[in-house]
């Protein structure tokens, strides 16, 4: 236990539905519930749903079921209680009223979360998965997310971890006999120890790529001359996506807006309103600049008009895209991928699209074509180590931050330096991993983290 | 049990939150946590919270706690099961779609409620106070809803229609003797039974004006010269109020705009824009007509301006204003208070309020008198039978048709009609009244009930 106070908030969304349910975990937890819960005799039995009548001084507040679980064997680790109520904004209100009045504080956003990562429940990329699978839109994201929930990122960072803690203790090892100039690390062991954990960490900071991807969806531009039916085409990849879309009531998705769902995967079409009316090629090309400033199309369908254009033109016009978008490209991000198409092939005397993709947006002929294309350009994106997709900036910037330390500690092997410099190398690199799972945290981290978690998690 | 399917819907309001609840209710509805709990070996204990891992065929879902519920000791009498799942709209629409792969039904709304009805869980008016138990905006609207919802009103409904039947019993035991023409029921008893049985349901018919005031809110109407101050008295109550709402995150309350709360009593300030401009005497007049149309102002605050206008003058107006509204309001509704209120009694030369109640809005003087003067019109509403409150527009009806039925029986009796006559006005009496609770009920009447309720309830 590392809080002593007993905090309370709703864990439901706000607002009027049939349930909504209460959460108060803390040394106090059963001690509120009785306070509002005044004919309640004996405590409830752990995990027992208790009907329970809710009273502040005013009298009644609802009738409910009351569910204790008891530390450490609850999401916080600490005494946890949940009161599921009428779902009316009104009698929640009361209820956690009454529950300050009692002694309880209203909890901080993720502040349950947080104990949960600060009682060992869960590691720190397992508390921030738990934000993320809230948010999951699509199938890939969700299936990330619970990824990462269910530990195995965690776990595959630890051992990674306990790899550079074995390796420094043996440099340690040699500093308690340097007087005596003994080697117990074998350097060449040492070297190849290294260079596996910074492999696998750049293998890890590339998947980021595809994980960053997946968790806010692949942005794809479609840009090209006016009359190329750039909307049209939009409209029909959007429409069919909606049809799929069940539609359960209650459950609305928050679904970002001009998005679709391929495979379980979000791709989200990014506003390229300023580049869609260019007409000559001069001009086209003047769009890189600004697709800088939109700074994150992953693929850009560059659209022709097979009424006016020929293959042969629109490879052209995709060859002087690529390599201009490729010079704009600010460092390190790489180049998106530039998919021709023709549309309207089924007008007469089209030009024939055999090298490209030939669609009719109007009629919707080509367009499960271009969604493969969508989908091999996210299977190539993916280079995951083991299965294990980073998602997280945090994470991989912490990663990055590893193998500059992992880089100078090679460099401080190689040149024969003291094993002392080497040693603060490799603690640097541990350091940082350790970051990742929370076994090295400071208050603004996690400050930083939670507060990013809705209320009542 | 009176359904053989079972029903599945999300029962906490729709989008991101920590939790989500998932409610299924039927016969199959274990057989359905069995069939995305894959690693169940057993099927939990009733009322035990248990961690479950949901799956479907596509792969796990999310890790939650299941509740089983056995019929009959269930919301709705059938066996129950409760999923409590993270709130992310993604997984929820998941695991519903999973539990209808498994052969659920999406619920409709209200129907859980419904099956609580019809499993005698809740009498009908028992169900009705669960939706406005939900929709309670304030003190006195909860303490309605609730008071109806643990039975009360339900129960006095049923002891008067207990009074009717062993009323009729008499009647139509002298039926089965008719031929000999006895008479075991007492003319003079009957007479006074039924009286007091009509008395009963006419002061019940009565504290709906209460019960309707409390649920919608009393509508308050605020005119006068342009010049007189409303904006700024409107805007000085609504501030008032404001500062008192608690502001409890993720507990928004859904706050009918415009409206105060004093007391736990709504007040809702109705729309009179376009009487708001009326200058002359004869124009101002002229706002009655309009508000037949506004229709439902139960208070109109009359506001003068001290600075130009005597105390005389105002109460002139008070009640000229009083005489038009009595003449315009619609037949059988009463007509509203009328309170003359002198504003900006604090700029030097203001006629004094000696009469009426003077304020300056500006600074808040005299706020005060004018709430205590809108509780108390609050309270003289108040005439409910033994602290029974009908707040339903539907009970209302029964009762008013119950009193029509004991009527027509009163004048049978009195006019010495044949006891088989007034039989059928008695059960006519008690067909009305069964209908508030549900012991008389259409599938017409059950629809248009729980159709009003949130899916998940």
């Amino acid at each position: 236990m590392t809080e002593q106070d007993t905090i309370v908030a709703l864990s439901t969304p706000p607002g009027t539905g049939a349930i909504g349910l209460v959460r108060i975990s803390g040394p106090d937890a059963v001690l509120l519930l009785r306070s509002v819960a005044a004919k309640m005799d004996r405590d409830p039995a752990p995990r027992l749903a208790t009907l329970v009548e809710f009273r502040d001084s005013e009298g009644v507040i609802d009738e409910g079921l009351a569910t204790v679980f008891r530390a450490p064997a609850s999401y916080t680790g600490e005494d946890v209680v949940e009161l599921g109520v009428h779902g009316s904004p009104y009698v929640q209100q009361r209820l956690i009223e009454a529950l300050l009045q009692a002694g309880g504080r209203l909890a901080l956003p993720g502040e349950f979360t947080q104990r949960a990562f600060l009682n060992r429940k869960l590691d720190l990329s397992q508390a921030e998965a738990v934000a993320d699978l809230i948010a999951s839109q699509s199938a890939a994201q969700h299936r990330l997310a619970l990824q990462q929930l269910r530990g195995g990122f965690g776990r595959r960072i630890e051992a990674l971890r306990q790899q550079l803690i074995d390796l420094c203790a043996l440099v340690e090892l040699e500093l308690d006999f340097s007087e005596e100039d003994v080697e117990f690390a074998d350097r060449g062991q040492l070297r190849t120890l290294m260079d596996e954990v910074n492999a696998v960490c750049t293998e890890l900071i590339a998947s980021f790529r595809f994980g960053n991807a997946v968790r806010q969806g692949i942005p794809v531009a479609i840009v090209g001359a006016p009359n190329a039916g750039k909307s049209t085409l939009l409209n029909a990849l959007l429409q069919d996506d909606r049809a799929l879309v069940s539609d359960i009531p209650g459950t609305t998705r928050d679904t970002v807006e001009e998005a679709i769902t391929l495979e379980g995967v979000l791709f989200r079409f990014i506003d390229t309103a300023g580049l869609r009316e260019t007409g000559d090629t001069v001009e086209r090309m003047g769009i890189a600049r600004s697709y800088r400033k939109a700074g994150e199309a992953s693929i850009v369908v560059l659209l022709g008009d097979a009424g006016t254009l020929s293959e042969g033109g629109l490879l052209t016009e995709a060859r002087l895209l690529t390599e201009r978008l490729a010079k704009d490209r600010p460092e390190g991000l790489p180049a998106p991928l530039v998919v021709p198409v023709l549309n309207k092939c089924d007008i007469p005397g089209a030009s024939q699209a055999k090298q490209v993709i030939g669609i009719s947006a109007r009629d919707g002929t080509g367009l499960d074509r271009l969604k493969e294309e969508f989908l091999k350009h996210v299977n190539a994106l993916q280079s995951g180590e083991g299965g294990v997709v980073v998602t997280n900036a945090r994470h991989v910037e912490a990663l990055r931050r590893t193998v500059e330390a992992l880089t100078d500690a090679r460099a401080a092997l190689d040149g024969g330096v003291s094993g002392e410099l080497l040693a603060i190398d490799l603690r640097r690199a541990q350091h940082h991993l350790g970051e990742i799972t929370g076994r090295i945290t400071t208050d603004d981290l996690l400050g930083s983290i939670f507060s990013r978690f809705c209320i009542g998690k």
